[in-house]
């Protein structure tokens, strides 16, 4: 089961492919769609959604798991964030795959147990689970396979 | 010049295209892409993306216009009005076209010289205004001629 975690922004877009197999789970890859904020939002949603394809096209990945924000005061930023979660739901409409969504608090639970747990002790966590040498970065891919990282703990429970 | 107007749903996107020229102003067509509630949310934003598509290869428009909410007290439906919207900004950045957004308050206004116009009061203007033989249905195919009509007049004034 090859699993693409998304955390969506028009700015940068966080990306992280993981990949379950028995009893072993590693990284395939991680990283982040960065768009320029000068150029047109229509340039600028075709680049996240042609960085989504390429990544899927490169990992092949069985679901794509993103992480949503339910509720926020602030409707512009639901206006904006629901814009990038629409190009992704295309993305993975496209690819012919299913996406499931999960919010912050639903990660930062399934990972350390803390629903208020800061972004580092995130990472803190991918780093081990994965075996990383290093701590991932930027810290929007480090989000993106913790976002992974929920729907296979979540996922496995289920079974 | 031949303008698109969209007004943005997941279940209903209406869409309606309005050509300039010279003097005179006239309805190339309109309508609604529908999605079915039950069905798979990616598979309901292909179905979106792809009807904007082919409206554009029909119509080739200049410029689309849609109609955004800025301000909203539901968070929930800012995030899925945003959604529809990504979609839509993507469709312009893939055929090349602008895109301007205009608040359903500037689109009253605009054709009515007042903010608190009743839907019906919109399409009876539409109708007017575009010489149809019978007023635009549904309502949301109407809503986005009245966006489209709204570009034509402010972008009128501009010049």
């Amino acid at each position: 089961m090859i699993i693409l975690g998304i955390d969506p922004g028009l700015a940068t877009t966080g990306y992280g492919v993981i990949k379950e197999e028995g009893e072993a789970l590693e990284s395939l890859g991680y990283g982040c769609i960065k768009t320029k904020a000068g150029v047109e939002k229509t340039r600028r949603y075709c680049e996240i959604f042609d960085g989504i394809m390429e990544i899927m096209r490169e990992f092949k990945p069985d679901i794509l798991a993103v992480e949503s924000l339910f509720f926020n005061k602030n409707t512009k930023t639901a206006l904006m964030v629901g814009a990038s979660l629409g190009i992704i739901f295309l993305a993975a409409g496209k690819f012919g795959i299913p996406l499931v969504e999960y919010t912050p608090l639903q990660v930062k639970e399934c990972l350390t147990g803390f629903g208020r747990a800061k972004k580092n002790q995130i990472r803190e966590i991918v780093q081990i689970e994965l075996e990383l040498e290093k701590p991932p970065t930027p810290i929007d891919a480090s989000d993106a396979l913790a976002i992974a990282l929920c729907h296979y703990h979540l996922d496995e429970m289920d079974e």
